[in-house]
């Protein structure tokens, strides 16, 4: 077993078998997306340097940016002192959101308790995705 | 019903009523730490300004820096796409992590498969907590 696959197995899974990922961008630091992790999808992740997630609607592995494009490439994995959470340092190519954003959280919470739109929209999701979310 | 509870109420809890918590330094941008919060938790983070959090070990709200005094001071709350996610823009006082760290990724992964610490740790636990993990 290589010390990878030891890594791997060291994170402690959910109940699902699922690890939280928090994806940002590796030069800002922006936080991009929140998704789960199997112990597949991290191990491809790792192998390949292309974030790969577990749809829990769809019960299969997806590649980010396989029907968009939109890939993210690898630059480091964290883990938190629980091991429950992973946090991937990502070069992001386009937008992160299936809604046309940079990143997912594209809204912030006004005084008045509106979710209000503080990003600009990067692409239109129309064009982007066929019938699919990601 | 005031605004702010009606966007509470429009997130998306999952089947234990919770939601992915990702608290980052608003100066920095860093990930301190990843937790649950529950619709009281997120009331309770956005009434008072202090993150509070849901412990599903415990079964019971906690407010974080209750015991270390490393509280964390709220300065904007963002939703996700999915609305099942929040991400909270924070003023940390002293370290996040019950480990010691400023951010509980205080690990990365090497070529080699090891889990490497990357961080300084700020302060001893021993001297921190009593006999609870945060």
């Amino acid at each position: 077993m290589s010390d990878v696959e030891e890594a791997i197995k060291s994170m402690k899974y959910d109940d699902q078998g699922l690890l939280t990922a928090v994806i940002v961008d590796a030069a800002t630091k922006e936080v991009l997306m929140v998704a789960f992790m199997n112990a597949e999808a991290l191990r491809e992740t790792i192998r390949t340097g292309r974030t790969h997630f577990w749809s829990r609607s769809r019960q299969k592995l997806w590649i980010k940016g396989e029907e968009s494009g939109h890939v993210q490439l690898v630059k480091a994995v964290y883990t938190d002192c629980d091991q429950d959470c992973v946090l991937v340092e990502v070069e992001q190519r386009g937008g992160a959101c299936h809604e046309g954003y940079r990143s997912c959280f594209f809204r912030r919470l006004t005084d008045a308790g509106d979710w209000q739109v503080v990003a600009k929209r990067l692409f239109d999701p129309k064009q982007v995705y066929k019938d699919t979310k990601r």
